[in-house]
């Protein structure tokens, strides 16, 4: 599956208004404790590939993510697959991949359309709107980008506030 | 944990014999079809680890095995998890892991005293015993193993029928 997914600095105050208005459903609240990896054979931060374990309410689940696909969004290749955290950390470390930094967040998710709306709460880096959509390979992802950044318009966010870097990468830039 | 593993050749149906009489009990019977990926960072083959996807009676564990840590046994670290076997195989490729090989058994699971027995029926490979038992950190490797032998003693198989050789080794080899 190809995720098309934008993100930007938002106040969560108004948008959650604007979802409101929308008829946006609430789907649930999520703590994330994301740890990232990074390759022995290739720097993750220049192929601008990740590799994650993420601990959701007590799930975890290990996702990898290819390097974004275009200029203005975050679309990307994403394989993602329940673990054991500890114990697939332990398969990574003994690989000889190394961690990279961990993010805390949490995240209010709302439903709208097709679209899947992450209002994040980042530990250390303040309030970000991420909305996002899955689709299939060989679908149009230049139609399926265009209608996100339509949408985000809805809710008083532009194109030109689509921030590209990962929470990691600000968390690390600090 | 450190899995201790002997494994020799042996005539299932002598074995089973000898594994009646002592009182073992049948755990169970598994299919095993195991895909093998060698690392793009250096070659298992040569540092002698293990990275395999199994899927037996139709759910996947992937599993790491570290290097062997005698010369007579094959024991050595495993670390092993749940995972959904197409995304994980996607998210090793994507990684620049490579299949090395697909190995194809029947498993016949005996139990004794601390002991897992294994009767396996490997594809073009023929019949085997392995005998298992896993120890925690920190234990007596050497004393868990002479037990391991010392059991195998009991089926008529001697300390030099122990083969090191993987399975998968056996099936490139040939």
């Amino acid at each position: 599956m190809i995720e098309i997914e934008v993100k930007a600095r938002a106040s969560h105050e108004r948008v959650k208004e604007l979802l409101r208005e929308l008829g946006a459903c609430v789907t649930g609240v999520e703590h994330h404790c994301d740890t990232y990896y990074n390759a022995p054979h290739r720097d993750f931060s220049i192929t601008d590939e990740a590799l994650r374990i993420r601990i959701v309410n007590g799930h975890a689940v290990l996702t990898y993510k290819g390097k974004k696909l275009d200029t203005v969004s975050k679309t990307r290749e994403e394989f993602e697959t329940g673990v054991d955290a500890a114990i697939m950390r332990n398969i990574l470390l003994a690989l000889g991949f190394v961690e990279s930094g961990v993010v805390k967040k949490t995240r209010a998710l709302f439903e709208f359309e097709n679209f899947t709306i992450c209002l994040d709460s980042v530990d250390g880096l303040g309030e970000f709107i991420e909305v996002e959509t899955m689709v299939g390979p060989g679908s149009d992802v230049d139609h399926h980008r265009a209608r996100v950044f339509g949408f985000l318009e809805r809710l008083g966010i532009g194109e030109g506030d689509s921030i590209r870097v990962s929470y990691l990468e600000m968390l690390i830039g600090k």
